[in-house]
């Protein structure tokens, strides 16, 4: 390891994205979780609207337009709504911002790996909160333990979403902590907490425009929360990079957000296949966790996932497979078109 | 102060950027440095060819086409060559990947004023080196002291520039410091130490797309510099944010690279305005540094900074002032185009 490096550096173990495929790979793509229809029309045009002289500009710093949709379509006051590069850079900020060696960060055993990348990059302890047996979130042990908390839900990879009141009794158990809810799948299927913003201080909550909006390429996120918190990323914001979303991101949310219409009807696609797929996939033996999201966490008592995921690149079908203690006979599968899901459930009759 | 900040947190004075004007606004902006002309036509076209349904995938995560044509252009490995969401986003990675506790950052007393503000965000302590009288950097005073280094050439907002041999002192004297040479000015008229990168391990240099490439709307920048240097600077992005270009950006930062031809006419334009109303200022009594870069540092003995900044701004121009030690009566002038100068110095002389 480099003499340059300081210790951070040394120690971290970095995060591991789904394969990419490189220009001219032709593969099935249902490993990282994007969406399988292009982007709304509408997006198109404001991103095009923008390709023009006004690039040898900075952006607004605050991301103004983008934030105000996003606050309007969820009834919150501007002042309570972040906007960042992805939300992951959202995440990031939030650790950054939050967290430090003196309280612990309470996370499930099974999620997002980032999140304890992110504790080491920040120096922060972590606890690691068991799944229970049926891979739901165990609500009572976050309850009971102390320490600021990082929940995903839905959760990833499991699929699986708590209700909103079970968020809240999460809430209501940690006053003098910082909880951050990630809501990267919640359009497929799940309760928002954001009506939740504006009883609970310590609430923070982590939504992307990758998913369910169909925008992965342009790495926009966004978190809402109480005024001081928002104001606690935005102190850590500006002190990191003082425009972390270009123009064409800026403008490229603002459409999204508010084109509601088209992605509903996207949306009702997905979940429409993802069912469908669904009862194939237990028809064929697999367990298939209840997933609200835009993905299916499956497993099979006698197949080995890790020979399945290989069989399917062979083939040339992309899932993801986590070589992690609990799910390492699981499989993740991104609802792609039904055309691609025909293929893929194709591919895995001919295996039997 | 909220109780769920941090100590970094609660401890930082952010950076703030120069004022952007609101939409409707319309001022002659020579007051954050971006270049008066448009982006070339080939990087316009490159964006609109990719406003497309691939947005709804991920970006290469290593920016591979953007950082191939730095590699290309500067003849260095690939794997010498980091690409970031701005020039900001590469300074604060390499702060948290090279900097800590344990050793000081040297930086000159009057430079770019994020430099501190990442050393507080990282939590490191940072000794400030007085330019010399004549405002240029005290190089005998950096290869004296212990410490890592960071050396904004040609510096900012003094607009003078240390010759490579110079910076090759700085670099010979600190074998076991990293040395970081933010270089986002150095098109305007300074030399590159890009060519001291192969012999230097502890030589990492920051250039960025948003001053002579005319993309400040898009946040593109670089570092270059011994393959372990970008190492850790990759293991800090990975820990952070796997895509922090996305997919516009990336093909934008290719386009832009490769068109040569178009940015060398832009930036003569500058150069050529820049010493004519250098010309003029020092005609009408304003002292003028020495300038490598898109802007002027200007001082008049029996003038006011603050207020001539006031004076400009009511008429629909906007500068930058530092309220700062040593130069809290200079003005910082972006170069514009020749007729948004003319203005400027018309003003200045009716000020007369």
């Amino acid at each position: 390891m480099s003499k340059f490096f300081n210790k951070r550096t040394k120690n971290l173990i970095p995060y591991v994205p789904g394969e990419q495929p490189k220009e001219g790979e032709t593969f099935i793509k249902i490993n990282t979780n994007e969406c399988p229809y292009p982007p709304s029309p509408r997006v198109i045009e404001a991103i095009c609207r923008s390709v023009n002289e006004s690039l040898r500009l900075y952006p607004a710093p605050d991301a103004y337009v983008a934030r105000k949709a996003f606050a309007n379509k969820h009834k919150l006051p501007l002042e309570c709504v972040f906007a960042g590069n992805g939300s992951d850079e959202v995440l990031a900020f939030s650790f950054l911002a939050f967290f430090d060696k003196n309280k612990k960060v309470l996370i499930p055993d099974i999620t997002y790996s980032f999140y304890t990348v992110y504790c080491d990059l920040c120096e922060v302890e972590y606890k690691k909160i068991s799944l229970k047996e049926d891979f739901t979130i165990d609500v009572d042990a976050f309850v009971r333990e102390k320490g600021n908390v990082v929940i995903a839900n839905p959760n990833a990879p499991t699929s699986m979403a708590l209700d909103v009141g079970e968020i809240e009794r999460i809430l209501k158990a940690h006053p003098e902590d910082v909880v951050i809810i990630d809501e990267a799948y919640v359009d497929f299927g799940a309760d928002s907490c954001i009506g939740l913003v504006d009883r609970y201080d310590n609430l923070l909550v982590v939504q992307t425009l990758s998913k369910s909006r169909a925008l992965a390429g342009m790495r926009i996120g966004f978190a809402c929360g109480s005024k001081e918190l928002v104001d606690g990323l935005n102190r850590i914001k500006d002190s990191f990079n003082s425009y972390t979303l270009d123009r064409l991101a800026i403008v490229a949310a603002e459409a999204a957000i508010k084109d509601d219409e088209y992605y509903e009807s996207v949306i009702e696609k997905i979940v429409s296949t993802r069912e469908r797929v669904k009862s194939e996939l237990v028809e064929l033996g697999y367990q298939v966790l209840d997933s609200r999201t835009n993905f299916l966490f499956i497993t099979h008592k006698e197949k080995n996932a890790e020979e399945i995921m290989g069989y399917l690149r062979a083939n040339g079908v992309l899932v993801r497979h986590f070589k992690t203690y609990r799910i390492d006979n699981y499989l993740r599968i991104t609802i792609g078109t039904d055309e691609e899901m025909d293929k893929f459930l194709s591919l895995i009759k001919d295996m039997e």
